[in-house]
């Protein structure tokens, strides 16, 4: 994410308007001011709330699938927030993003060709596109408005955006991997997190991945998704769930998981194939990244990879004992709510 | 306050910046949002908190005095707040301005030539313009930045500010007052708060009354300012105590008080004169009304100043008793801190 | 209300306990703490909060109609809380009390009975027993935990609990009054305001009051009820319906307010009765008070009197305008949801 | 942490008190209650909010050094408060003290005697006691009321309380050290985060380290101190400095951390020693804890050590980059206010 242009606009704009140029501020955000007075309230469970500071809200919009946010916080820089939860934030979205997708890409053999389900934010496409070995990323995300809405604001994200080697489409992942006929060596689920009402749950249960995902995979083909929180307190919610479900589809099954300081907790991922997934040394990790990369990465190099896939015993005993299979009846979620359901029920 | 131009500006710009017409909305506004995530907190006492939603942030600015910001709210529509706290709500500022401005004007036999101390926003100018006997409103706020900030935005008091009867002065109301020598029937002071470090305090005081203001008073003529909350618990911070200065300066004092939504209290203010002031009865308070004032009057009529007139028996026993007179060594202050001491202790 | 016995004794016993005496202290309430940690958040609104720091749970329960909380609030004092909903506060309560009971007691030509619906918390049977007059107070609270809790932890109204002219019922008010064949002077209502789910708005609808209430007023004999908030952004929500209601069933309706600091609005009451109520002046009202009421009143005298009973322009004006009659059919709510619903619902 | 026997106490005690039995609730805690009310809030940064919602005030206490409050919360059930900073909850407090306590004693060839620096809560005593080998523990906190306080209402820790393997001293850590003359195998760091006016900072210093604490340390004895925040944004608050320090006075230190929920935040720790520390595969570790340490671990075992050894490649960087020197005169603060110095600046 970036410097967002309709600002400096709006700034032009007003200095044209007033005789006097009135010196520019953030809310709060002076050297003079006293105290914050404008807050984002995150309520991450019923009894649990994430607030910090904002000085500007730097644009709004509404789809017919979620509310639409930008702002800028106090912590965290600019913030994404998508019905109200957090989904990205300058200060820290390359964790999510770095996790997501280069474990699976490094552990493919030659990956060519991606699907992204979800992504409109564009930071997904971003990361993959640093890989020399890619020739096509699909990136298909239900959502036009907050695809345009982040084409429009996150400059960060234009250049992968503009690549040639990007197709975007705008459709429900579902639907678009049931019409394709062709495959993919790495698909990567970039979904908002299983909330009741929110358009993503159905791509999390096991009809999908076994029925519609796993036969758009090429031989030797990657699946990897996040998979929501992944904390001590909060893995049970969906991401043991998730990876049980995900074992009950193919051989080979690897969650992880990494903090996220923005989200307020430990956040996880998981990968599967039906081909066994190489372990590689500190080392090794180390020479692929810098054989296929291009530039650098922040977060993630060997060392970071193997505390990534080395989850603490709480969560490990819970994934191993977890039962549950995420079936459309059966669909756990995170806390929240989204607005596709009211649409329905509409 | 209303419309707000840059708004309407910004949505143009916008539609013709994205190929796609993003749907506009506020935070946590539109139909689909399950729960308001934006607010703007407000301290009002270190242990009272008053807080409501936000659903933009129309504009934000900072002057060599104060923070400025005007906010869309939920509950009050849009919100002036100067160092982070609530001046003027579109929902209910003529509750303020109306009870600052006319009782004085109406008491007064023929009012000529008013000076308002402060009153940047405009909205006292209105109220005292509607007077048809008023031929100059001269109004002396210090803050350049707040005046040309609320010209520009608050549409509601356009006209005021474009009148010929109005002259605008950027000066420091008690320099401005010791260099006159003309004479005014009506003195308001529509003053911040005393807050310590705040610009205002020196503007409270007894000897600014007795030797700086009172001298510009013409025969009869009336003064009256904002005196701070006078609710049954907040009555004693400020406004028992200017009510007892003023007591010491002019021969009649009047305090009276109403509740104003927004500023989650009841507010004071106090009148003063060296000549009796009349008692009307309501009707022919009704009646100077309809004689004097241009146009309709939304809160006040002559039941309502009796109503305002008086005080239930907490607060009068309290003004009562008040011993305390406001001096710069003895000066007491509202919860909240300025910004000016922060310049001058630089 | 006032000292809860439980503490001291939870300090003896804890003094037993220890070997070493600890010092006490109230949360974030110490000389030494930086700042407030524990804070009580009413919604008042969707998108309105009051919000007060606590420093002490001094006790909670439940009932079978409402969650009960008392609590030592920083700005408040003791706060007596229903279903989260500020009911009580030691800093105010009198205020709230004071203007519901007395100014029908005083219109009265002669008060000796009165029943009271609700005020299971005690204050109002307190007020009530001031009168000289007043032979025989009924207080009939449908919620026995309620009146159990308020007799035994708020000290302030432990004598009226005890005396002698105190009947009290645990019964729903409105089958009480259908059973019984007297009739009483003065009908008091201190009902929880109409909230969704709440066990109380049938109370307010006219039905109630023509074919049950009425006939239960002997020759002369006034009802009163607290209407919920008279803001004037508030006054719309229940109070001008009630008002309307009322006019529909009785000749003569009187509507009152004041502010009421703790409930962050100012708060209306409604007179009603079928024989004309008297116009006292100030000084009649004072004398009426010196000669009735035993010991003093804080709040309410002849000038505190008339100013609650004159309301402003705005509020005047939608109670003359509304046309709403409150019916079990179209009953409006505060906002807030009670609990009596759900239990219900079962 | 454990059942607190006050409350059944309390309970019982109330039961008798009123003629009716009370259905005991927590604040808005009951099956019945809409929302909740009553709210914990502690500010992480000027501008971040961690806010979890109380259901009882447990106990309350103020010492010379800080302020004391058990609560039980929503989300992490019982939680320990020192001047308004979550210290420790019941949900995951075994995170922090197994993380703090077991890797050192693992590394540790034959640890007898250990000393902890602070600890008053017990739960460090508690983890150390564990170890087969270790005869003598220790634990000197300053803070007599806090470890009263724990002692009394923390049953989880009374049997280490118990233990006559443990030594409680009531003293200044440093003062303490300065005096002994015996060495320890483990000296470990359960001290408060250097905060602005707190008690512990002079306890993190290059000086401290090297003159009072080294000294102290038996042949092949290792330290480990917790270390403040250690998330991507914030580890450079007091973290990377603390590393840095001790590796001005130790041949070998080794960071580590682990994300610890109810902290909202990756947490860090620091091993070091002139002894080389060695290297354990997860198979290793696994065996050393079964043969050495009483019972389970919840959270530590080889591969979670693992974990929390492997750093992610930001913090490393910046550790690798830090020179900064924690001295007296050069201290770092975490966000917080102590209440030591309002003490001494008296």
């Amino acid at each position: 994410m970036g410097e967002v242009h309709i600002n400096s606009d709006v700034n032009h704009y007003e200095s044209k308007l007033n005789g006097s140029a009135i010196k520019k501020a953030t809310v709060a955000d002076s050297k003079n001011s006293s105290r914050r007075c404008l807050w984002f309230e995150e309520e991450i469970e019923e009894d649990l709330r994430w607030v910090f500071s904002v000085s500007k809200i730097l644009h709004t919009g509404v789809s017919d699938y979620q509310d639409i946010t930008l702002l800028e916080s106090g912590p965290f820089g600019k913030v994404l927030i998508l019905d109200g939860k957090l989904q990205s934030a300058d200060a820290d979205e390359f964790v999510y993003h770095e996790a997501l997708v280069h474990p699976a890409l490094l552990y493919h053999s030659n990956p060519k060709s991606i699907f992204i389900m979800g992504g409109g934010e564009g930071s997904t496409a971003r990361e993959a596109l640093k890989h020399r070995s890619v020739k096509k990323v699909v990136m298909c995300d239900i959502d036009k408005e907050v695809v345009d809405f982040c084409k429009a604001y996150l400059i960060s994200n234009r250049e992968a955006f503009k690549s040639n080697r990007l197709q975007l489409l705008i459709n429900d992942a579902r639907a678009e991997l049931e019409e394709r006929e062709d495959k993919f060596d790495v698909i990567i689920g970039d979904l908002a997190d299983p909330v009741e009402g929110g358009p993503c749950y159905q791509l999390y249960t096991q009809s999908f991945y076994e029925n519609i995902l796993k036969p758009r995979l090429a031989l030797g083909g990657i699946l990897v998704t996040q998979a929501g929180p992944a904390g001590i307190l909060s893995h049970e919610e969906v991401y043991s769930s998730i990876y049980n479900t995900l074992r009950q589809v193919f051989k080979y099954v690897i969650p992880y998981a990494a903090h996220v300081p923005s989200y307020s907790d430990s956040w996880g991922w998981v990968m599967a194939s039906d081909e066994p997934l190489p372990k590689f040394s500190i080392e090794e990790t180390d020479i692929r990244i810098s054989q296929r990369v291009i530039g650098d990465l922040c977060f993630l190099d060997g060392e970071t990879l193997g505390a990534t896939l080395a989850l603490n015993k709480v969560v490990r005993r819970s994934l191993a004992k977890e039962t549950h299979i995420y079936t459309e009846e059966t669909a756990r979620f995170v806390h929240g709510h989204g607005t596709a359901q009211k649409l329905i029920s509409k």
